[in-house]
């Protein structure tokens, strides 16, 4: 059963680092699926890691190896680790990053990465991703059992995404999770949640959105796809990740709205 | 034979999305070829896409599958579609973006993308690319007759790539279609139009080229090659689309020109 | 023995050039194996490749393919070539490039490319990477032999990689060879260099260094990995290719010293 290898870091889409990873890991396994799920994380930025891939690992096959490589602390004293989850493998520093993926998936076991010889010959202080991790993932996408990798460990790091905030004027509080390339503003309210809180409280199921963004309040109507409404209107609807998505079609709304990563924003719902 | 997967996509390159649309290929044929055309098209920018499918679908091998998504009107009434061309296959919604290439090649049949077994098994109404359209390009990889997708469909949306235009001063109205990497400037005047104009008006080979960007009017000479010219000085050659292509030599012709995609330049030859 | 082809070209990432190559590829080979080392070298920046092909090559499997077109003097009389090192193959302008990461894993020979039946068809002259260097490459994955290209060559263009030099103030002149997407600044000053100074200077292993950048003088220590300082605090060390780095913990030593690739900074060690 092949085992695809799935790279997500923050060097850079296209850097030389993620080439050199790949050379790594052709030079253990050359018969190796390599493709990259992102390369663009924020610099540094281990929460945005956990965060898409908590939203995406489905998507790819079983056995899959998530080789995540957002790793600021690399040289220093933080473990490097391999995770064995239901249907995925997880190998990367034990920041947390793998954290909402893997235990959404289930995990059955961790090891940490200790067994030198299947590591690059020479590891340097700076690059475990292209001398360690890269040759663990290949190892195992060849076969290798996890446990061959070094002692399991009791617990990882965990993780949370932040979750949605109810706060005292009745407006859910919400964190802008991610800015795709168009503009769209993805958030941290997912379907299921929504659901519950329009049973719960009563609203239609397609009900308008009062957002304050900044200083800003927009009226905002929660669609099914982006032409339901005209070119250049604001919009809002649940994305292919499951989540609250500000929008614009076909315009930026991140422009529209000024939203950037990491900002806040509240919304009440309305049922006109 | 094996059959290629060529993405071609606006969702920026190195885009989450591109990396969820392999993971969904790669579920159902672990074994496909999957390389990138280009994710860098702009947002929602059909025409762009058309132009660039065009001209390059033929330097990919026979049987190759285009997995083309530039999709703003996704989750509306738009078809999703699959084309049988002489020598390759199209998927993606007909929207116009596959009719240029597809038609130069021979349309033998289209089919309506109808039959959900091919799909993912929850199809989202914002991303047809990683739900839809991968999954039913995986399947053509696998060997699964287009037919089996759906019915036939009589027609397909068509859209033309704007030609050159003579206007009343007897110069040729060119579009910027693109932009390169390097600044070059590339136009819509292919080769072949031009070897016709100059037989019928009396042009020598290589004649001198009048170009009006904006108010100023530059000479530039027709070349071969970039490096005929001196450094930073400007220059046009038939490029490697076959197509009018306005350089500076190891500078960027749109910064020296300030032109950009969908500008229109006025140009005349002269014989010296 | 599978022999992977990597790319290095100065396209642009996620260029459709760089789309049109691999599809030249395929055509030949459908059996490749394709990698991009980076697709990022600054636009005609022959020296910048050089450079980081010298110090990611051995990352690669014996036997790879080194793809390598920075090219600023196609279709002119530059000559294209394919060189056999003893581990490697490496295919590109014979314009200095290869030379540095060649002449270190030892040449065995060189070939100009002739042979027309192993180029495209029709051979533009502004993209010989797509229409000569990628077929020649696919046809060496399959396993052609060199010599078949055409007759072998006595020399190619050397280039070499700028020294560190000592001034008469007793600094270091270091030049800034790549910033990579953290903002993290690669001098050419390699680690074999520096054991050497402090061993014959008599400085202690881990010495604070004095950097002079534009007008500032900073004192940085030189530490094993980035978190051994302060979040927000420069520090120097010794990376992943073995060279100097000016780094900032979790921050950008771009934008905190305004170093750019090209700049010469002066540095100077002691012991305190």
């Amino acid at each position: 059963m092949k085992r695809p290898i799935v790279l997500l870091t923050d060097f850079g889409e296209g850097s030389i680092f993620v080439g050199e990873m790949k050379g790594s890991i052709l030079k253990i396994n050359p018969e190796a699926t390599i493709v990259d799920l992102t390369n663009r994380i924020r610099p540094h930025d281990i929460s945005q890691a956990a965060f898409l891939l908590k939203y995406s690992f489905r998507y790819f096959p079983e056995n899959s190896i998530f080789l995540c490589v957002v790793d600021p602390e690399v040289g220093s004293k933080r473990r490097p680790i391999a995770i064995r989850t239901k249907n995925y493998f997880f190998v990367g520093p034990d920041n947390g990053l793998m954290y909402p993926a893997a235990s959404e998936d289930g995990i059955i076991c961790a090891v940490l990465l200790e067994n030198r010889k299947y590591f690059l010959e020479r590891v340097s202080s700076t690059f475990h991703g292209r001398d360690v991790f890269a040759p663990v993932a290949a190892h195992i996408s060849k076969g290798v059992a996890i446990e061959d990798f070094g002692p399991k460990v009791n617990s990882i790091k965990e993780l949370s995404i932040e979750e949605p905030k109810l706060d005292s004027e009745g407006y859910l509080v919400l964190k802008v999770m991610y800015v795709d390339d168009f503009g769209n503003v993805i958030t941290n309210l997912n379907e299921k949640y929504f659901t519950e809180l329009i049973s719960r409280e009563g609203f239609i199921e397609s009900p308008t959105i009062l957002l304050e963004a900044g200083s800003n309040v927009h009226k905002v109507k929660l669609v099914k796809c982006y032409s339901e409404v005209e070119e250049n209107s604001p919009l809002a609807l649940f994305d292919s990740f499951g989540l609250l998505e500000i929008s614009v079609n076909k315009g930026n709304a991140s422009k529209y709205f000024s939203l950037k990563e990491g900002d806040s924003i509240r919304v009440k719902f309305q049922n006109l």
